[in-house]
């Protein structure tokens, strides 16, 4: 089982954008510096969060990306399905059905068990994605990070936050 | 996230294995056979299963696959990591670390509270595939299935199944 490595860069310019101040917005180059990505590499992912509306992108000179909504109300979930994709992990091809002496699709009506319990794993598994919001990853951070990384990320903030001349809807 | 297609395969296969008589073995060819899929294919999945001891497999006249033990002993996620290894799905690359104005490694001794999230998650989904037992698999399916899938299980495993000469630790 494999998620793709764009859901770490997600997560963590997530965690990024749920620091800039009320409204402000950080360009896509910044955010990939920050994390030494390339920006055309973290632009797709960007996108993939912008279309799922975890983030909001802004043009113009004082453009760039910020969170849609609060960081209270994003989970881990969210970022996780917006860079990977509704589908489930496990994809039944209904082998079930090949082989030999082929039976009528009335005699495969019900969903195969196997289906069903992998997919019940992946409930369990997004039950607990869902139960980590943006803003605790933020708060844990703060709290038990190295008090040089935190200082590290701030200046960065700082530095390439770009304040909006009217807060809006932010938060 | 994605498991790979092998994963399915894996399954369906032992679930066929955990209907032999006790001790009888299936050929490779006939699990490749009763599913549809090339047997090249599926020996790279039953060499992982025997590797990880889900599955033993014999030589001779006689031989073939058969589980290493019981189906209540065997669980979805022991299927899963001998298909899959036992990394976990979210591989954290430590991008925390990258960026300008590096940090000595000293800042980083606690782990990412991102990857702890993303660990406790797919902590949650492995505990939910080892509820699963491989006989809870096959009794579901006795139970739930159309009749005539039943019967076509059936008579395959009876036309496939190797006895052996003399009856061994199975069970």
């Amino acid at each position: 089982m494999k998620l793709g490595d764009g859901v770490e860069a997600a997560i963590h310019c997530c965690a990024v954008l749920a620091s800039l101040e009320d409204g402000a917005t950080m360009p896509g180059a910044a955010l990939a510096e920050t994390h030494g990505l390339s920006p055309s590499y973290l632009l797709k992912h960007l996108n993939a969060l912008t279309t799922a509306k975890v983030l909001e992108s802004l043009s113009g000179p004082l453009g760039g990306y910020r969170l849609a909504r609060a960081p209270e109300r994003i989970t881990l979930l969210d970022i996780v399905l917006a860079v990977e994709g509704p589908e489930p992990a496990y994809r039944c091809a209904e082998i079930r059905r090949g082989g030999p002496n082929p039976l009528p699709a009335s005699a495969y009506v019900k969903p195969c068990g196997i289906n069903v319990a992998m997919l019940k794993a992946e409930k369990a598994y997004r039950a607990a994605l869902a139960e980590v919001r943006l803003s605790d990853i933020v708060a844990d951070f703060l709290e038990e990070a190295d008090p040089r990384s935190i200082a590290r990320s701030c200046a960065f903030v700082e530095r390439h936050q770009r304040m909006q001349k009217s807060v809006s809807k932010q938060g």
